[in-house]
């Protein structure tokens, strides 16, 4: 199984497929090319939240603003799983999730194709492909690959803890306009059923949506396990005028 | 076969295919992911145009306001097809489509997963793979599914005939802007070639969009058989000026 | 392996999907369904780029203004590829760049169906089945097929010369913004590092878009080796102010 996941839009992605189906008759399964674009953090975020529900698989991901520059490209081992992609911290967050002690790093030799603009398609879908292919012992075996302790990281921000009140921010915005925030849900435990303040307006904290009627607010956990700004059948992030970065102060007082 | 739709957008999708294939090695289809949201009607109907065109599936479809609420979880047989999905009304029209005298529907007990939600991940999807694993002989064996008569159910509403004019509403708009209407096309039968008046104007009855010129309109029945206003090249939701749920009234005098 | 593209957006290409695999096992692969809508040229422009990095398929593709009219059905075999769509232009391009002296044209008879709207699922999507099913053998052996030297094409505009200008046009912009032109990369050869005037404006030639600061302006050469206007983590539309269609004269004087 192969999965693929970029910011490419379309119809960029297809000519990844095709590359790789050229090489190897995997199983392709899309993860998502509507990845924040360019935004390494926030996709890092995503794969972080999807890929580990995959069975162990070769998974190609490629959000790479720095394209054709010096970046070194990355194959990374987690369990029984592999990531493909660029040194830009897009990886670490999915594999350390999936196999948190058992993390391996390897930095890939490769040629410069053709084209410095789609690495995509003429670096990693071919890489993703021959490790398919090949199996992990390729990382082992051939000289292009090495053990690297020095790659770059993506952080997601520590929410602080002021008395009663916290200080988070806003990670990410999902598709329905859920605004997820970096405070882990325990910081709703025993606050079901009540208001909190949230940024200095009072909000309900339920377990889901449909606990409010259609169009209002609620504070909520989300699948992520971190605490969301949301609306029943609306769009949260429009509702608390928040967007990515900025901060929540969730005020239990 | 299994098949998935949803409203889930990106790239919560790939979560539950995911969730699928830990579980089986199904051949995944995705129908669709941007289902109108939380639209169970709309959804419906496209589910009713879509689902009946695959060869036997079990196919799973989320479209879920009420996830995490009491609302129950259904496994509904129609002929060699299963559809798993919310108790909502979402799968009924397709199931009837596809077997009209041979659907069965299914309670599923389930455990509430840790997250209220997401059952789409935690719920569905590992239901649907189980299902697609084991064969329908599971819903006849296994306790936790049991035959019920008591559901929810969609209505799609008739339009009503008044002498010479037909009265409908917009129950979709599609990609293309295409309003589609309740009004059947048998009422345009011998009426290809001439003009009807809709909403009081009128607009050229055609079998397709380019038997009028670029940008003009037209009324021509869909591939669904329902009444369509159409603008060839362009939308007709703008140019009709209507949108889902608005009047329309075909008049033939 | 038979892949699917078209300008259909969602949910009809599931009705395409379906009607297929009612038909044949094939693995079913998604070039994109949102092509240009109803831009046969900039359509044609894609499935160029996209299709040939796939191994030999049946490749479906279907934008088609033309729908229900008079307008013919193709099968173009390319070396090992067949591609399958309306006879408006669309597949030739793909065609050539596949197997530029190995292309065959075939018109194919079909029935008409009950809806004159969505051939897509009704015509193209059983032809493209059963082509995968019997093989390119049923080309030859089937009287509906008969080859054709009489089919539409559609033409990518080429650059002209004057001194040191180069006056081309934009053909396709990207998901990204990037405004891909008509202009072959090479006439950008011996120019990297350096500015060049873009109707009137001076901007930078680099190989690849991190090599200026975010947010700033480059002409660099895409993937398909063309000459595109783009901008680091930007929009190079926005920037450059150009639209398809809209004349670029690269001035390297």
């Amino acid at each position: 199984m192969l999965t693929i996941a970029s910011d490419f839009g379309s119809p960029y992605p297809a000519a990844m497929k095709g590359a790789i189906l050229r090489r190897t008759d995997a199983q392709l399964v899309d993860v998502a090319h509507d990845l924040p674009r360019q935004d390494v953090r926030a996709a890092a975020f995503w794969l972080r939240e999807v890929v580990p529900e995959f069975p162990p698989a070769v998974h190609l991901a490629v959000v790479d603003p720095g394209v054709g520059t010096e970046r070194a490209v990355l194959a990374v081992t987690a369990g029984d799983h592999v990531l493909v992609g660029p040194d830009n911290g897009l990886l670490l967050p999915a594999a350390r999730r999936i196999a948190q002690g058992d993390v391996q790093v390897y930095a890939v030799d490769y040629e410069d194709p053709a084209s410095s603009t789609f690495h995509g398609r003429d670096v990693f879908a071919p890489l993703a492909a021959e490790i398919h292919e090949e199996g992990t012992g390729l990382l082992h075996s051939d000289d292009r690959f090495s053990v690297t302790s020095e790659f770059e990281t993506v952080d997601f921000p520590a929410p602080e803890w002021h008395d009663q009140a916290v200080h988070g921010a806003v990670l990410v915005i999902d598709d329905f306009g859920n605004a997820i925030t970096n405070v882990p849900g325990d910081a709703l435990d025993d606050w079901f059923g009540r208001e909190i303040r949230v940024n200095g307006e009072r909000a309900p904290v339920r377990r889901t949506y449909a606990m409010v009627d259609p169009g209002h607010r609620l504070v909520t956990v989300g699948s992520h396990e971190n605490v969301e700004l949301a609306v029943n059948q609306g769009r949260g992030d429009d509702a608390f005028r928040v967007a990515v970065g900025d901060p929540v102060v969730l005020d239990r007082s």
